[in-house]
């Protein structure tokens, strides 16, 4: 749609435009008549702009459908991930520097834990830190497979990458982590004949990786996911006409950025604070800043309803420092819902706030929160629908017709 | 798009649907400061459970389409009707056990009343009983065309079907029904010149039963509606993991239930009441119940606003027994709107009541009627969607992406 009708009409211009994205921000009440964390939280900012500001409800990927974090990004950025997303791997490994071309496959990876009968007992291999992955990562990098090239490349903690580059691979092959305990992983299964022989490389890669790190204590097995080549994403200086930059703390967050053309700005620390003061150093040097907070949607994942409150509420607290920017058009809102109360990513639609000066119609709405947004003069849009209305607001799309 | 997308991420699990469908539920206040027939109707169980759980609304087939039966139910289940629907002939057919093949043509049939002039006085034959209907359509029965295998089926009263079998049939044949009394019925007229033959077969058909019932004080005509062919849908099972279930009186539903792969359930009644007692017999057999009451369409479509009202309230008095079976999800609705103002279908959005525990977020709305639903969390969207968001809410819809 966007490629098609909507990208002559973009407009270059030095308006400054922030999207910031607190992950999994959507949430749901713990009781019947309780309010969802977003309407918890101590806002006050964020009500200052929802009440200047037009709010609204937006669907990631398809109504009912629970996004997962690669293709609801995809969708923020305005790429149908029906049509773009094409697994997590690449992501994943384009997010810690290694290119993955048409024509590579790539997965990404847990370590995981088994027992004595080969059963997993630990889909996470307990969250074993970066500094006991690294030297097992290393091992595994000395594997080699006849006929083509392997790339291992650490990712965070017990997950990584693994990349084959070679001639007639084909990345039609299903996950070996079955997402349960107890039962050993599957085996590594094309979904497509022509898959066959990649799906053997994948498999002698697994048996050579065995014999490595069959001794590790939690590290002693991996579970293979999100198989996929290079999703070749027409990137969003040519779709917008943005320099665009990422504020990104974790890798597939930087990973999804990168493929969509985002230069990764490098900071320090970990806090929305730290975000925000990266943006004001960079302010000069890009039009368009996608700036990620992470853990509402961790804490959301815990079940750590007032963690993921006291998050929602250090983003607020750091906001004038972005607000003192004075960006053109400002929009807050989440990649998907992770409810505390289902301690999962959810289907549900998410807040959105967008904050543009005299662009915005104000609605009657004064709040942040999901149920002042389903009532926002927005509507109920699709995630990919926010990249042309954000650039609407800062006169960057064109009349259609004269 | 569910098909390609949305049917790899169906869970098969034991939780319950029910899918309570109120035909035709959508009205309009006969003033301008009135009340819909839903909200003038007293119905406190609904309003509880519209309190607890979320609204919205419903575009069944098209903003501005008024929907047919066929196509609006197609919809509620998640089949697009544009690819899917093919004419309701076939679909009656179906539902009176009369088997629709790929390459059959087949036209549901209103008996009519001529005058002597050959003008139609009345489109439905004053409502004619099953008694009186049967032995006519017997008589119909003897009719032999060369070339072609004819079947008819009687539906419910003035209605039946004609099914013809035979090589090189074509459906695209326009109804001879103008809608309209005071005229003659409309010739049989192909749509596409390959379906000349086939048009010629049912004038040939009409021809000879014009001398059969040309004495019956009140059949002595007949209508052709709804030409169509085999609709071929993918099954319920086969979209949904959903073992389903329909409990409906009337054959049409019953006719396009069992398109979709669903069992159909005898019953004795045709109260709402009845109706729910034969869930609760069956409520250990299947995953999805589709129930379907009438009678809000039927007085709409009589103009009876009152006689709605006590219909809606009829369903609302019987509604306890259907939830102390304690459904994981339980959706309200309707397939179109059907304001007995109007006296006929009409393309307003449908008001929707989703009420799943936890999972439906509590919008502010406390009433079920169509201006509650439009301020209601949902927002207004397709009636093909509604299958994704009741899987959703009953965990039966993984994630797209990790």
């Amino acid at each position: 749609m966007f490629a098609e009708h909507l990208a002559p009409l973009v407009i270059q211009n030095d308006k400054k435009i922030v999207m910031l994205i607190m992950d999994g921000v959507g949430g749901l009440p713990l009781t019947p008549d309780g309010k969802t964390e977003l309407e918890t939280a101590a806002t006050p900012n964020m009500d200052k702009l929802a009440k200047a500001g037009t709010l609204g409800q937006a669907i990631p990927i398809h109504i009912g459908v629970t996004p997962g974090s690669g293709p609801a990004h995809l969708s923020l950025f305005g790429y149908d991930p029906f049509k773009f997303f094409d697994g997590r791997g690449p992501i994943a490994a384009s997010g810690v520097g290694v290119d993955v071309n048409t024509g590579d496959v790539a997965c990404r990876v847990n370590f995981c834990t088994l027992d004595e009968k080969g059963n997993v007992i630990d889909r996470r291999a307990g969250r074993i830190s970066n500094e006991i992955a690294l030297p097992i990562v290393e091992k595994l990098k000395s594997i080699v497979i006849p006929g083509v090239e392997v790339e291992v490349a650490h990712v965070r903690e017990y997950r990584f990458s693994i990349i084959m580059r070679g001639e007639g691979l084909d990345p039609r092959i299903a996950d070996t982590d079955s997402q349960q305990t107890g039962v050993p992983p599957l085996k590594v299964t094309p979904t497509d004949p022509a898959a066959q022989k990649t799906a053997e490389y994948f498999d002698l890669f697994l048996q050579k990786a065995r014999e490595l790190i069959k001794d590790e204590p939690k590290a002693n097995g991996m579970l293979l996911r999100g198989f996929g080549t290079n999703p070749s994403l027409p990137s969003f200086f040519d779709r917008y006409k943005l320099k665009a930059a990422c504020i990104a703390v974790y890798p597939m967050y930087r990973g999804v950025s990168k493929l969509c053309g985002m230069d990764i700005i490098d900071f320090e620390g970990t806090y929305p604070a730290d975000e925000f003061k990266t943006l004001a150093e960079y302010w000069d040097d890009y039009d368009f800043f996608f700036v990620h907070i992470k853990k509402t949607d961790s804490t959301g994942e815990d079940g750590n309803f007032d963690g993921k409150v006291k998050v929602i509420e250090s983003v607020d607290q750091a906001l004038p420092d972005l607000l003192k920017l004075n960006p053109d058009m400002l929009i807050i809102t989440g990649d998907h819902s992770t409810p505390a109360l289902m301690k999962m990513h959810s289907w549900h639609p998410v807040p959105v706030l967008l904050s543009a000066s005299e662009r915005a119609i104000p609605d009657e709405q004064s709040t942040f929160g999901e149920r002042s947004c389903s009532k926002g003069a927005l509507g109920t849009i699709h995630g990919t629908d926010l990249m042309p209305l954000i650039l609407a607001h800062a006169d960057k799309l064109g009349k259609y017709g004269a």
